[in-house]
């Protein structure tokens, strides 16, 4: 049976996961989900291992990050280890993030999560079922996640 | 026997090992608890390595970093070594780390050391003992470590 | 069959790939072309992995880089993930990237996009073709992609 | 015969090397010392690889880092390096470093050079002949090397 | 036939790998120098892999770094590579490197430049005709490569 792996965190301050399961569910029937929790973005490359090793074809990963530059140096090593997992594998990851200092108001950073985690969730979707080119209709189109689309330059 | 590795530093200014090891023995009955402690940050990652290669299962790290440029510089190649540990072999390893720049008093550093320490070696035993959904309950609800729970975005 | 990979993103505000597969099926017959679009530049070296296994010789990415730090983080990361790859496979792998904060005017960007795709395109279809020493004459020239060369110091 | 690795550099400015050995020759009767000297900090972590494949058991390396922000890139570089090798080997690595800009005196600057090798080849020696625990009595006590030790937090 | 290689670039402004041959030319007899060009610094990596590939004993890069901050992140991920190549191997790999904005007129940069590389072809051919300890002599003297040396702390 395929399976699809969601990593998500105690640190965030929204449950993405609840969105991109949803975003599964409707689109990959015949997937295991599997979802693994850990406490902060410094532990999901290694959680995304262990979802890679069940033999899972993708996996998303769902981070929270910090404002501080700290908290910017654990998310420039959490990206190196997810790259190197995936230059390791060939799996896909898509490695969604959600930064503090992104949006001055609860709320609108909450919106951002939920919108950033919904679109990458389909675009695992297209890469599992459709395959490499499954995206390239919108190669260069500018999309954004969490923002509107910025479009192609004209 | 299952073991859990637990990597302390000489440079630390707090004993975080010593609440570390108290949450583990109480919650971890038949595990072998193994120490390893060296001088710095720099040397945790391959410390981990050498736990791992007995056998253990997870590994908690304690790590202190400086308040200087270079300090963050060896923050950030400390993570980057334990996450590609992570990623190699895809074990349970907690990284704890106490910046001297997170506090003005030495006795709120301690404050913060002790219960980063002790709510992290919690995390390595719910998933030890509990797998990848262990944390769930918990996910997105905005945990921290070493202060108070920020919560979820209403 | 000799095969070459174009990977790119539906970040990109212009479409690269489009003057990059010009240049190699003008210049690479014989060659099979494998596109593969994915979201963002983090995603790309996995997708250059999955080209590589795939039996491609060589690889042509197409980053676009947002402006703000975290964005340059993520050009890091990527780019050490690219790098890594390299090492790992020896395999010719040409990371082409624009920076959003390159130019004010978006038609200046796009012109500097374009001009480096189609270049870095010449280079690979130069290395593929030539060989080790096919860019020697240029070595030290001081040639530049996006910009005109600003030659060697006399 | 066991053997222990001592890689210096001849961009740095005190024969850091020198104070090391006589600690080594006292503790570590029985050993041979490899010593092996490269042009600087970026050239280390392949050498003490080398000294690795000798079959040496500990490596001490002597860096010296300069003042600018490139050479601080060098030594996060050079320190992900050392430590990469150790997460591939488990070996003790002691990756001591002194930068050029940690005191505006030379005299104090070599002050510094010889007491931080001297009592990181003390830390090696108490790595290799005591294991995991032989610093353990240290843990958390805020060890310094160079500086006087600030002791642990009461 | 022993061999060893030269990785140079068309980014660069100055042709090293000129200095460079002649010194390994005249002091390497019954050598094969082999000649690899690529376009920037991002790309040397795998270039000095395929040369180790060719069964090389030792590589010499030569890299040509813009001033901006982009560029300097290009250093960091290009060095780490190489870094990361060396650990794998064991190859000596002398990392050359100038900087665009190390000197304020084109000519001094030149001077600089043939300089560096001379003496780091100088300091490659003492390494693979004198062993690990070829350089000891040297070792805590303050030798610069582009600039005068600064000698040791009295």
């Amino acid at each position: 049976m395929n399976c699809v792996g969601v990593v998500d965190t105690t640190f965030a301050r929204v449950d993405m996961a609840r969105y991109v399961i949803e975003v599964l569910e409707k689109h990959l029937a015949g997937y295991r989900i599997v979802r693994h929790t850990v406490p902060g973005i410094k532990d999901i490359p290694a959680a995304a291992k262990r979802i890679i090793d069940m033999g899972c074809e993708g996996v998303i990963t769902l981070g929270w990050v910090g404002p501080g530059q700290v908290d910017k140096y654990s998310y420039l090593a959490s990206s190196i280890g997810l790259i190197i997992l995936g230059v390791m594998t060939g799996k896909i990851i898509i490695d969604v993030t959600v930064h503090e200092d992104e949006a001055d108001k609860p709320e609108e950073l909450k919106r951002i999560a939920i919108h950033r985690a919904r679109t990458h969730a389909e675009n695992l979707v297209a890469l599992l079922k459709g395959g490499p080119q499954a995206l390239t209709p919108k190669a260069g189109m500018g999309i954004r996640q969490g923002y509107p689309d910025v479009g192609p330059i004209k």
